[in-house]
C-alpha cells in the first residue's frame, strides 16, 4: 500500500534492483514510465473485452445453455494465464537475445514458466543480458506480458462461441489449451516476434525471410483471423446443433435468449478496442502518442461504418432493424480495421469498416447456406473481418501515416498514389498463411478429438441443456420453487 | 502491434511527421504526452457512459421494448460518430485558426468530415497553421475529437430515454441526427469554443460578446441541458405512452422491467463520470492534475448528495425505498455538479449534489402533473439538474479555486465573500438561452415529424411492443419453444 | 471544459495556488503529475469494482431479493462518502503533521469533513503545513482521498453479502456506518498510516510499537479480512434464511437466481483488482511503474490458482461444474495475494492463488456446518482469502522483491533461503489482532441492533421477499400486468 513511503527521497526500485544501470535522463526516465502505464491501460482494457465477448455469448445462446458458456468465458482466462505463462509467451517470443538457443522464424523456445522482471539481475547465467533495464516497452516486460495474454485470451475466446450449445466440457478445455499454448503463440510469433518469417519488425541478421513483412498493427489475421478459422473448421466438425437445419435444409432462429446482454456486450467490447488497437502502438514517447489517438479515431469510426453497413443490409434482406446485426457489424468493422488502422486515414478506417460490415454479413449467410452451424456468427465476424482487413492493412496505408507507424522502409498501400502493390501482396500472402495454419491446426485438433469420440455431448444432454445435464441446473431461477415455501409445507 | 520497435532510437512519429518543428524541451514533450493520455482516457471513460445509459433505459422500459432501447442506443453512437465527424465538430469548433472563414459567435464553419491530424502538415494551403505541433492538448487534436464525440453522444442518448417505448425508428434517426449535427454543436460553439459569445475563453479580437463569459465547466447546460430540455419538448409534442394516464389523469406505473439493469447502468454512469468531469481538465500538466483529482472528489460528493435526497424524498412520498428514484438522484447530482465544480469546494459540490436531487425529484412529479410522459425522467435528471448546476455554477465559486481552474478575470460565486452576482447573472443568462434554444430547436424537429406524421409508432405496435412489431421479435427467449423439440415433433 | 486554455502559456494552477512554491526540476513536476494520474486511475478502477460486487450479489440471492440488494449496494458508495468523509478519512490518516494532535498508533482524530486540496495554502493556522506541494502522491491529496474511498466502500460491500435477504434496511445503514466510518478506519490506521502500531511505513519518533511492520500491500487484512470477518459475526447473529436448513440441518440450495450476474460480476471485479493491486503501489515515478506491472502480473496469476483449485474442488465434491465456486475461487486468489503480491514471484502468487482457492472452499463448507448462513460465502472468500493472504504475505517474500517494495529492513519470506521467520511472525500476529478486533467490534455492533429487535425482518416479509415488502415490488416486470392492457378492458 504505502511502498512508497518507504522509499521516498530515493530512487526507489531502480536502486535497489539494478545498482550497475547507466545514468538516464529525465526524459528516458519519462518515457520508460509512461510507456508502461499505457501498456497497463491497454491491457487492462483488452482484459475487459472478456466481460464483452462473456456478455455477448452468453446473450445469444440459448437460455438452457448460459451458466456453461459462461463458464467457459471465465475459465478461458485462468486456464489461459496458466497456458500463455507456461508455453504461449514463450512459443510467441522466445528466442530472444536472452536465450540460448538460435532464434527462428516459425516458433520461440525459450523462457517456459519464465516472465522476466527485475529479478533477472541475479547472476542468472541462463539470463545475462535480460538485467538490462528495460528503456523500452519490451514485449518481455511484466506489462508487455499482461498486455500479449490478454490478447491471446481474446483468440481463444472467439472459438468458444462458434462451438457453443454442443461442445463437451472437456473438448473446450483440451482446444483451449492448444490455441492459447500453441496455434496462436506460432502465428505472434510469425508476425509480431523480431524473429518471424513475415515480421515487419526485423532484426538483422535474424528475422524476416520476407520483405518487407506484414502490416497487421493490432491484429486482424494474429487475433481474429486465427480465432475466426479456428472457429469455422470449429464449428464444421462439431456440426449442427439439433434443429438447427429443418430436413430441407432451412436454418431455424436459435436464440438470443437475452439482447440486454449481447448489447451490453457490444458496448463493453467496443469499449476494450480502445486498448487493443491504440495500445498497440505500445508506446506513447517518441511522438508515438499521437499515433495511438488517430488509432482510436480510426477505430470509432470503422466501429461506425461497420454497423452502419451491417444495419442496412438486416434491413434489406430481412424488413426489420434487429440487434445481432447491427453488433456483429460493429464488431466486424473494428476486427477489420485492426490491420491498417495505423497506416491510414480515418476516412480510409470509415471505408474499411464499411466493408467489413457488409463481408461479415454475406459471410454469415454464406457459413449457413454451408450447413455450417455458428451459433456467433464468430467465423463471419473475426475470420471474415480478419480477411477484409488484411487486404485493405494492404491498400489504405499512406506515406505519411507508414513512416510514423512503422519505418519509412515500409511500402504504403495500393489505391495511395505512388505506394506499388508490394504491401498487398505480403498482407494477401499472411492472410493465406495464416489461413492455412489456423484452420489445419484447428482441424487436427477438432478432429482428433471427434475421432475419440470426446469432443460432442450426447443429444439427450443437449436437449436437456447444458446447465441443467453438466452444471448443476439453469442458469436462472424464478423463485417458483423457493426452499423456504417448501419448508413450509 | 510493434510499430514501436521499429523506430526505436529515433525521435519516432514526431521526426517523421514534422521535421520544421522547433526544438523542445522534455517538459513541453511531456506535457503534450501527459495531456493527450488524459483526454485519451477520459475519452474512453466517456464512451462507456453509453452502455451505462444502454443499462438504465433498458432495464427502466417495459419488457416489449427492451430491444428496441438498446438498439436506439448502440445506433446513437454508430449514427453520432459519422455526424459528429462530418457536421457536428466542424458546426462546434470550426472557425479556428486554419479556417477560411471569420469565425463568428453564433456556428462554427470549416472542417466539414475534416479531422486535423499529423497529415496536416503537407502543403495543403486550406490548413496552414495545422502544421504547428499540437504542445497543447488541441481540441483539433484526435484526442480532443474522439472526447467531444463522446459528449455529443451523450446529449443525444438523453433524449432517447423521454421517447422511449413509442417513438418510430426512422423519428428517432431524424433527431439523432439533428441533436448530435446541429443543435448540441452550436451550444458547444457558444460555451466552449474560443470564438463563442458566451464562451469564458475568448480569444481577442474575436470572442465572447459576453464577459465575462458562463462557467460550465464539465457540460451542465451545454451538455444535460440541451439533452433534457430537448427531452422534455420530444415527450410533450410525442404525447404519452397509452395507459399512462388513466381517465382521470392519474399516473400508472410502467416498468422498470430489470432493476438489476437499472442499478448497473446508474454505477457505470457513476464511473464514466470521473472521464466526464476530472477529464473536462483537458489537461494534467502545469498543475492541471490537482484541479482534476480534486474535480473527481467534489463529483464524488455530488453523487452522494444527490442520492440521499432524493431517497429521502422517495421514503417521506412512497414509504418505501425505490432504486430509480436513488439512482436518478446521483445522475442529477453528478449533472448539477457539471457545471461548478471545478470552481468549488468538495463540500459545496456535496451541496450542490443535495439540491440537485431535491430538484429532480420534484422536477419529475411536477412532469408529470403536466402529463407529459418521460419514462427515464430524462427532463428532470439532466434538465432540472443542469439547471440547477448553471444557477450553483454562480454560487459557489472561491476565488483561489476560480483562479486555479479560469483565470482571475472571472469572477467567483455570488455566496462567496467578495465576488458579487456578475457570476451567476452571466451563468443564469446562459441557463436561459441555452434553453430556449434546445427547446425551440427541439419543438421544431419534433413538431415537424408529428405533422409529417413520421414520428410516432401505431396504437397496435404500441401493444405488441417495438420488438415485435419492428425488432424480429421480443428482447428475451426462455426457451420454451426451442426449435429442436420442434424438430423432435 | 476549456480551462486549460484560460492559462495556455503560463504555469496554470500551480502558479496560482502555490506562488510560494520553491522552484522544481521537470522530474519533481513530472513525478507529481504521473503518479497523481496512477492514483486518479486505480481510484477509478477500484470504484468500479463496486458494479461488480452489485452484479454477483444481485446474481446470488433469490430473485424476490435482486432489488434490495442492489439498492443496498449503490447505498454502500452513497452512504460511504459521506462517513468517509465525516470520520472514516480522518480516523485512518489523521493525526499526521497538519494536526494540533499528537499522533497515536491507535486511531486518527483530525480533519473531521476536511479534505486537504490547495486551499489549504491560504492562512489557515489549522493547516499551515499542508501548504507544502503536495510532490508526493500524499495520501492527503484528493486523490489519496478518492483512492481510499474506494478501498473502504469495498470492505463495507462484503458484509451486504452475508446479511442478504434478511436484514433490515435500518440495520444495513447502521452497520454501512460503523464499517465505514470506525471499524475500517481504525485498522487503516493501524497498518497503513505512518502512525500505527502496526504499521511498516513508520514515522520516527512517532510510530510501529511492533518493528518490522506488517506486510499488507494491497490490504488482505485491512480490507477483506474486516470485511470477511465482520460478514461471518454479521450472518452469525442474523441466523439463517428461513429454509436454509432443513429439520436435520442439511443445507438446502438457494439462489443464484442469475448466473449471468455472476460471471459478469466477478470479470468486473478482476478488472477493477488491477487497480486494487497495483494501484496500491501509489506512484510510478522511481522506478515504481516496474513494482506495478509486477505486481498485475501477479494479480492475474493468483486468480488463475484459485480458480482452478476451486473447480478442481467442485468437480470432486459435486461431480459437476459450477460458476459460483468458479468465481468465488477467483476472488479468493486474488484477496490471498493482497498481502503478499508486492514481494513475491509470479509463481509464488500462483501458489498463494491455489492454497487461497481450495482454503475458501473449505471455509465455505465449514462455515455450513457450523449452521451459519452466509449466502455469498463472503466470510469464505474475504475472512478466509484473508487470512491465507497474510500467511503467506510472511512466506514468499523475497529479497530483491522486498527491498523493491518496501525497504532493505524489511525481513524477506520464511520459505525463502536467509530470511527467517520474523514477517510470519508479525504477519500472523496482525492477522489475530485484525480478527479480534473486526469479530468483536461486529459482535457488538450486529449483537447490539439484534438485541434492540431492528436487525432483522419478519418472517412474513421474508417469504414475501424484501422487493415486494420493502422496496415496491419485484425486480423483474415480465409485463403480464401492463397498464396499457388493463387500460383497454
Amino acid at each position: 500500500m504505502d511502498a512508497v513511503n518507504a522509499t521516498l527521497g530515493d530512487a526507489g526500485v531502480r536502486e535497489s534492483i539494478a545498482p550497475s544501470l547507466p545514468p538516464q535522463t529525465d526524459y528516458d526516465e519519462f518515457a520508460l514510465i509512461i510507456d508502461h502505464l499505457w501498456l497497463l491501460i491497454a491491457a487492462f482494457l483488452v482484459f475487459l473485452m472478456q466481460a464483452g465477448f462473456a456478455m455477448l455469448e452468453t446473450g445469444t445462446v440459448r437460455q438452457k445453455n448460459a451458466k456453461n458458456i459462461m463458464i467457459k468465458n471465465v475459465m478461458d482466462l485462468v486456464v489461459g494465464a496458466f497456458v500463455w505463462w507456461g508455453f504461449g509467451f514463450p512459443f510467441a517470443y522466445g528466442g530472444g537475445d536472452y536465450s540460448g538457443n538460435a532464434p527462428n522464424g516459425f516458433i520461440g523456445a525459450s523462457g517456459f514458466f519464465f516472465i522476466k522482471g527485475y529479478d533477472a539481475c541475479s547472476t542468472d547465467d541462463n539470463h545475462p543480458s535480460a538485467c538490462l533495464y528495460p528503456i523500452s516497452p519490451s514485449i518481455d516486460s511484466f506489462a508487455g506480458w499482461l498486455f500479449q495474454w490478454a490478447f491471446a485470451a481474446t483468440a481463444t475466446t472467439i472459438v468458444s462461441g462458434a462451438v457453443a450449445e454442443r461442445c463437451s466440457f472437456l473438448g473446450y478445455v483440451i482446444y483451449a489449451t492448444f490455441i492459447t499454448g500453441f496455434i496462436y503463440p506460432v502465428v505472434v510469433h510469425w508476425i509480431w516476434s523480431p524473429y518471424g518469417w513475415l515480421t515487419a519488425f526485423r532484426d538483422s541478421p535474424h528475422g524476416a525471410w520476407v520483405a518487407p513483412g506484414a502490416v497487421d498493427f493490432a491484429g486482424s489475421s494474429v487475433v481474429h483471423m486465427v480465432g475466426g478459422c479456428t472457429a469455422l473448421v470449429a464449428a464444421a466438425i462439431l456440426g449442427p446443433r439439433i434443429g438447427r437445419f429443418d430436413a430441407d435444409g432451412n436454418v431455424k432462429p436459435m436464440g438470443p435468449h437475452n439482447a440486454a446482454f449481447v448489447g451490453l456486450g457490444t458496448l463493453i467490447l467496443w469499449f476494450g478496442w480502445y486498448g487493443f488497437n491504440p495500445g498497440s502502438t505500445l508506446a506513447l514517447s517518441g511522438g508515438f502518442v499521437l499515433l495511438a489517438e488517430k488509432v482510436a479515431v480510426g477505430t470509432t469510426l470503422a466501429a461506425a461504418g461497420g454497423g452502419l453497413a451491417a444495419i442496412c443490409c438486416c434491413f434489406i434482406k430481412d424488413k426489420h432493424l434487429d440487434l445481432p446485426p447491427l453488433c456483429n457489424g460493429i464488431l466486424a468493422g473494428l476486427v477489420a480495421v485492426c490491420s491498417g488502422v495505423a497506416v491510414s486515414e480515418p476516412w480510409a478506417c470509415f471505408v474499411i469498416g464499411i466493408i467489413g460490415g457488409f463481408f461479415e454479413f454475406g459471410f454469415a449467410i454464406a457459413v449457413q447456406k454451408m450447413k455450417i452451424d455458428d451459433p456467433l456468427d464468430a467465423a463471419a465476424v473475426h475470420m471474415g473481418g480478419g480477411m477484409i482487413g488484411m487486404i485493405c492493412g494492404g491498400l489504405f496505408g499512406t506515406r505519411i501515416n507508414t513512416d510514423a507507424a512503422y519505418s519509412t522502409e515500409q511500402p504504403c498501400g495500393a489505391f495511395m498514389p505512388g505506394c506499388g502493390g508490394k504491401q498487398l501482396g505480403v498482407n494477401v500472402l499472411t492472410m493465406i498463411m495464416v489461413a492455412i495454419w489456423s484452420m489445419g491446426m484447428g482441424s487436427i485438433v477438432f478432429g482428433s478429438m471427434r475421432l475419440a469420440g470426446i469432443l460432442r455431448i450426447s443429444p439427450e444432454e443437449e436437449h436437456a441443456g447444458l446447465d441443467a445435464s453438466h452444471h448443476g441446473g439453469s442458469a436462472y431461477d424464478d423463485g417458483k420453487t423457493d426452499p423456504a415455501t417448501e419448508f413450509e409445507k
